[in-house]
């Protein structure tokens, strides 16, 4: 196994008890993370920009300002890696694709504008796998640089596992945060769906294509060799004036931002070193974005929600089940264990009717939810494959472009009617149980960096939309596992206080 | 007055019946529709662009298809308006900002994609108001050129009332469907909301703005003299390679098309010459694109719902009764007396509690829709205002801005929640009634271009999410005037078959 040092995490807010006194800064802190990302990111490299000298100027505006007791909010200062799916002012967004080496907007995302009125840092954009689908970065495990960080937040969550940034986003549609969280051994959420404001961030290969930013973006000399060249009349006036030859533009040519020209069910996620922190990031966002248009958003107090012991959890295998590492099971157990020592009633398949009715309807959770995307995004594939270049769609996109059009609105429809179902039986289980809960992951990390690993576990929490939290307490392989604990949709902060008491249960 | 000769709206569905035996075609429709653009568009400017030569080759190739009997779809050859904040491949999208003159994307919406899927021909882009808000476009109305035509589907109402097309795409967030289309003495259908797939369109003030396209733009010459001037190292870069200075996008600089960069009450709607021409477009629509993201889309037979006479309907006031005129009040009367008439049983808010419940219920919905769009508005207009240009925002949007940033995450969750009252309060007449009937705007289209008329009888169906349909059968001032009759969510196609019935009650 070819090692960094085991990687730490490293947490803001056991800093922040020290900027009173002086005896720490927001400066001496993003010294620290900057120091780790100079002496790791070569190898991990979480990053694909950073801006440091800029994080250094807004550290020390933050040091004033907790110097005054004028501090933003809690998380003034704090040193923040953004998935470079999700625009920013200052810095490119390029999607892990080619086509969009160097381009770069004018704005914030809902969530990026939303951090930095409460005074976060924005230290530079994180790896994310191609439009944030399966096509791998870069970037590797901080843990065992053989091994992938998990996707398609591949970058938010190596930087937090290596202690470059005590916080990061993340999206998932199918298993994009709690994966890596997994497997870099760090704290992930993603909540309800419309939890956070998508606004800005690109959840999906849904993206839109323009003649003259495409242009601009030859003639700027960004993406000289990974464009489309069939003319088409459209797209030559703004070649010819950019003195570059007339192009038909790839998809993806120029980024649209629009956070809902994704899939619906689609989230932003939220990576961090802690559990207060992770909570902390997500209300700061939401207290000022609020949740996607339409969504009231994450509700609850601003500080981590007090921890509530549950009464009664459901343990769920899941189709990830038959793929878990033996260890991986034995660590379940472990929770279980541990949980039952605590005086907290644990059910599953084989002890309650109502656990397995979930189980059988969980069970096609991926198929389900492939076919919902492949729908949802029969638009724009469909006017990208007939009036731009083809060939600028990856193989993995015709594929589901051709899957798109051979469905019918009626099918969509038994698939939404069977989402439903499967949402409504999961709800059954409100009530009886706290929380479900189950593996992040079918093991450690896998080898290799040409799969980000398997979404099992995962997907069905973002079919049927709850909120759901990795807690990097158990061990595979003598690397990271994550305890997945699911809670009921909406309920966001109720998950959060029941998952303080269980992180207590490995803490103790 | 100033008018034209009275108008005359120009149905396709009498001509495709004489396509079978040659004696009409789409060629010859064509050539009719742009007969009349040519003749009237001069004084009534409902397009912004037109492709009449694409669209007489495109009308040939229809021509050929009817002739093998091998037609596309009913609507194959249909000439079509495009409401100018929805993106097609062929046009720019300027969405009545002179930010955005000649700017185009290199793809089309999804509406406009399914539609030429079905054959149907694009023969322009409509007129708008300025992003699709209140700043009013040049669009006369077809019926006195001294009379605002409505807004903010402008063009598309004033086209399909002067005969230039059948048909044509609108949208609306508060009126901007049903008011045009009353104004215009045209068939107007908004529907559920979620009901038509939104993808590339703006249907709000939500644009945002990129430096390399907007440098582009610049470059290409297209808005010279309308642009910001601060420069921002991040777009100095495409801005230099592309020959200009580098400078500060204003908002909207370049268009981004996420149809969800918008409002969660927003919706496309069919603006066309007869009831059944704007059903099937809207299933060519749904049934190839579906509706939003998560959403069905609208369903039913793919030709117009057969009439069935409702048994009982409400008649609304809404809170534009204080503002109709005493001929708009006659006229409504008239449509009760006749559906009376037919044994069409009528209750208001005098004679039934549940209609007066209603009547309380939306008595608000103005406010309550100003101030979810506010919040819902927030990001973009935050990052605009501190990361690009704030000149560039007009008084309005920074009024909204303003608005938002005063609001709390918990006054919007209030304002959904009374949405969702309103809506359950409404969806309590449900069983009892077939439809709610009301007027679909005071009276006549106001004199003057300055204003595009108020929205205060159609903005209820808009927050709370119902179909609803404006039938050209009512007068004012010798000038059109539209019948409201509103259904229940996600029952579209029964709300055609009702207004087949009452339709047929005008006709006979």
């Amino acid at each position: 196994m070819t090692s960094t040092a085991r990687p730490q995490s490293r947490s803001y807010f056991e800093a922040t008890a020290k900027f009173a006194d002086g005896s720490d800064t927001p400066r001496a802190f993003m010294d620290r993370c900057i120091g780790d990302i100079e002496r790791l990111d070569g190898d991990v490299q979480a990053f694909v920009v950073t801006g440091l000298d800029a994080a250094r100027a807004a550290a020390d505006e933050s040091t004033a300002r907790w110097a005054a007791g004028k501090q933003l909010s809690p998380i003034d200062g704090m040193p923040i890696g953004v998935k470079d799916i999700m625009e920013t002012a200052d810095f490119p967004t390029e999607q892990g694709s080619p086509l969009f080496k160097g381009w770069k907007g004018a704005r914030d995302c809902a969530a990026v504008a939303a951090l930095r009125e409460a005074g976060a840092i924005m230290v530079g954009k994180t790896v994310t796998t191609e439009f944030a689908a399966t096509h791998p970065g870069v970037t590797r495990n901080p843990w065992d640089l053989e091994r992938t960080p998990g996707g398609s937040s591949s970058g938010s969550a190596a930087s937090v596992a290596a202690g470059m940034v005590p916080g990061a986003l993340g999206s998932q549609v199918i298993g994009s945060t709690i994966r890596p969280a997994s497997y870099c051994g760090i704290f992930g959420y993603k909540p309800s769906v419309g939890g956070i404001n998508r606004g800005g961030s690109f959840d999906g290969f849904s993206q839109s294509s323009t003649g003259s930013g495409s242009a601009a973006s030859v003639a700027a000399g960004m993406v000289p060799g990974a464009l489309g060249s069939q003319v088409i009349g459209s797209t030559i006036r703004p070649a010819s004036y950019c003195g570059i030859f007339g192009y038909k533009p790839s998809v993806g040519g120029i980024n649209r931002g629009g956070s809902f020209d994704g899939f619906s069910q689609s989230s932003t996620g939220i990576l961090a070193a802690s559990l207060a922190e992770t909570w902390s990031l997500t209300r700061e966002i939401t207290s000022r974005a609020g949740g996607d248009a339409g969504y009231p958003g994450v509700m609850g107090p601003m500080d981590l929600p007090s921890a509530r012991k549950p009464s009664k959890v459901a343990i769920l295998q899941t189709a990830g089940w038959a793929k878990a590492t033996d260890q991986a099971k034995a660590e379940l157990q472990r929770a279980v264990d541990a949980m039952k020592a605590a005086g907290i009633e644990v059910a599953d398949r084989d002890s309650d009717s109502a656990v397995a009715g979930v189980e059988d309807a969980i069970a096609n959770a991926m198929k389900l939810s492939m076919d919902i995307n492949a729908w949802e995004g029969r638009w724009p594939l469909n006017t990208y494959y007939r009036d731009m270049d083809p060939s600028g769609l990856s193989e993995s996109a015709q594929g589901r472009l051709k899957q798109a059009v051979s469905m019918s609105q009626e099918e969509f429809v038994d698939l939404l009617a069977e989402r439903e179902r499967v949402r409504g039986v999961y709800a059954g289980l409100k009530g009886t149980f706290d929380a479900t809960i189950t593996l992040s992951a079918p093991g450690a990390a896998p080898k290799g960096l040409e799969w980000t690993g398997d979404p099992l576990f995962t997907v069905h929490t973002s079919l049927i939309s709850m909120p759901t939290l990795s807690l990097p307490v158990l061990e595979d392989e003598g690397l990271p596992l994550g305890l997945q604990v699911v809670g009921f949709t909406g309920e966001d902060a109720d998950l959060f206080a029941v998952a303080g008491s269980l992180l207590a249960l490995f803490e103790g």
